[in-house]
């Protein structure tokens, strides 16, 4: 199975179908259900240090797995609810950071994350 | 050029490496960005009906989609910094579902809904 | 006990310092706290109905409170770590909203909720 | 004036009501509300090390203060309209964490921190 943002769509419009959870799938509340799982998400960070996020211990690293998954379901879910086809949106937004934040002017400067 | 997660995390390397900003890009710090950005989704569904979020202007679905984006591209890149297979993760977690969320016992019960 | 945001604020300086948690307590680390808790507020919403979140169960209510209360206290620490008095803050807030929204141009209208 | 949240809370109530915006201040968008508040909160240290957190630039700060003070609005707002006392709750968190992380036994361990 090819690893595509179209299979897990496919997926989880079977799986609502299957529980007749389309109803609660409105798109205001998978967007605040999306926000909470980035939140526990973030929760894992929260009182590291930098450095000590880029080294997780192997039971940290698997629970941030699962919490990167459950974004990345409800992400999908969304944008296949309010027909949005993600991977053109993110490919044009990659497009768009190419032509805001020119390589060789911004290189080394660092100036986005300096305002 | 196939849709994957893959092509899009090659994409976001490069764009780091040329522009030299993976020191920025610690997870603690991706993180955080995620959850700003899906707050900044949220934004868009904060105020409206869950029948209107169903229906958003092509204008605002314009913007959603950006936002969709971004927090692709922060979650595509958080997994990389961590080097989390964000896919696998993702079809774990729904076959995860699939036990924890029984069809035959939870159809038109909602038993996750009215905890 | 007067029940103002000044006696938070010191009960919690003292709370930090009893501990040696002042280290934890930068601002940077703090925001993301104060995020995560205002998510796990949501999490007792997000499949809720408008009306339905108007009239809570008991528990739930109780639970509601809990995270009220967590949000309020990162908050009040946040404020103090960056030595910004948050009343002061608010109360100015609350003044230019009374400028931006006139009341006889707004009302009914609800301009700020259509966008 | 004495600086207390009942003071906030009765300006907000009576904005509120001159503009007739109750009706979209249900428990379930202002949860939604406060969450995106406090991410636009964070969005100002995302990129900065725990150090510069420490140390902003006036201007920087003086955003700060106005997002903290938005998250503060929507907090005494939603708990008014849950009919929340924020306060007692506040409260009786700090007696809780007290009791949960006896100075005595977590001070410089930083057991909390260090899960």
């Amino acid at each position: 199975m090819e690893p595509s943002l179209t299979t897990l769509r496919d997926a989880l419009r079977q799986f609502a179908a299957e529980r007749d959870w389309d109803r609660f799938h409105t798109p205001k509340n998978l967007a605040a259900a999306l926000s909470v799982e980035a939140a526990e998400l973030l929760e894992h960070f929260q009182w590291l240090t930098e450095d000590e996020s880029r080294a997780l211990p192997p039971g940290t690293k698997a629970e941030v797995a699962t919490e990167l998954a459950d974004v990345l379901l409800y992400l999908v879910r969304l944008a296949d609810q309010l027909g949005i086809d993600l991977h053109a949106a993110a490919t044009a937004k990659i497009a768009a950071n190419e032509r805001k934040y020119p390589a060789d002017q911004v290189r080394g400067s660092a100036r986005k994350y300096n305002r």
